[in-house]
């Protein structure tokens, strides 16, 4: 069994929590919180600490806590020569205090509060400093889903930008289409089966093949009409932009 | 059985065909199309007319062709007081020829050529010009979808600009994600979990509520970062604009 301490406990944290102490392969030993009120009901209390100093020992130590802390909780763990790793998209494990050796855990998923992760599913990107110790994280990885990545520093860091626009900037979009509807007495229901099919769409063809609609059709009278009817000028500035985007895209 | 004449031979022309011929309901009797090619082992031959003096008798003649030849399609249909529906997402019924019985029959998703879709959960929204017509479109829509709704004429417009954005818009930002990938040696197969359970989430959350990433955050660090590394002055743009919507859309 692989014996794992894990620190934070924001959303990626609370997710793997649940994922890591129902594993039959894992033993998650402890976990450190600044306040045990965060983990309230997530996890036997007896394996909450606030204390750095009472870290216990194990195999590996995941960090999964804000960017800017990173670095500092590295420092605060009370041990040499163990495997850590963070679990952030965009930064080098080199930030990490370099008395352990170190690596990267990145989940690349969207992960909320209120809404259940299948972890299974979740693709899980790896990077270790030493070539030795990227068999462990793997196991570790691949104990919890049947996606797991090789993937450099570099890689991941422009992994994390697609992340934002597919997922950050498609969430906003899916606001504005709310707002909407909102505005027009329209359930947004009506439109899950179109966002559903145009994630699903892109499973077999590439996004440039699935594309439709007006901007693609270069269709200027309902672009015009619809320019017109768009009050909030935010929304009608992005739809503007995101219309040369598409027709520019068809050209090259 | 309800008799139905097609009229038209793009992506939605030829998905209704599909559904239609192979509905026990529904007695597809004939299409119109330019050009027979266009349709070529979509429907038996002899079913297919390429001259509008040559239409049959139906109940319901269904006019799915673009936007702009709707009404010149409408002027030709050699009958009169029939049921004649678009397929439009914008255009009014009014558009078309009042010497028959207008309506609209709007299936609300994304049709591509080389894509299958399901169309018991494409939602169908229909309006009709005469309230004694809306039964037999209503007849019609349940037989090929689990999802028919009653939408006028202003709701269906709205419904449409709120469709180019969660579907054409969001399947190009997919189109950036997906480049950005080629750009870095990432498969873009890695980002698909992060983008189907983004569709997912707002199932159950509000958009608002599912928003996650760098810009609600507040992380200054990490979109300099983003901003840093984009080359394309079009996605550098557009990581600007959707950044600092979603920061207003929070402050709301």
């Amino acid at each position: 069994m692989i014996k794992v301490v894990l620190i934070g406990s924001g959303n990626v944290a609370s997710h793997l929590i649940q994922s890591l102490k129902n594993n039959n392969s894992i033993d998650l030993v402890q976990v450190y919180t600044r306040s045990k009120k965060s983990l309230e009901n997530k996890i036997d209390t007896t394996k909450i600490t606030t204390e750095f100093s009472s870290l216990k020992e194990a195999d590996i130590y995941i960090i999964a806590v804000s960017d800017k802390v990173i670095e500092d909780v590295s420092n605060q763990i009370p041990f040499s020569n163990k495997l850590v790793v963070h679990t952030s998209g965009t930064m080098d494990y080199k930030i990490m205090n370099p008395k352990n050796k170190r690596g990267v855990f990145y989940p690349l998923q969207t992960f909320s509060k209120n809404k259940e992760i299948h972890m299974q599913s979740v693709p899980f990107c790896l990077e270790t400093e030493n070539e030795e110790d990227y068999n462990v994280l793997e196991i570790l990885a691949k104990n919890l889903s049947k996606l797991v990545y090789k993937i450099d520093g570099k890689q991941r860091k422009s992994l994390h930008i697609s992340a934002v626009f597919v997922s950050n900037f498609v969430n906003h979009i899916y606001h504005i289409g709310h707002e909407l509807c909102k505005k027009n007495n329209v359930p947004f229901a009506i439109l899950q089966p179109l966002i559903e099919e145009t994630a699903n769409k892109i499973k077999t063809l590439t996004p440039l093949q699935a594309q439709t609609g007006p901007a693609i059709r270069n269709d200027e009278n309902i672009i015009e009409q619809h320019l017109e009817a768009l009050q909030n000028t935010t929304y009608k500035d992005l739809y503007q932009k995101l219309t040369l985007s598409i027709q520019h895209a068809k050209k090259l």
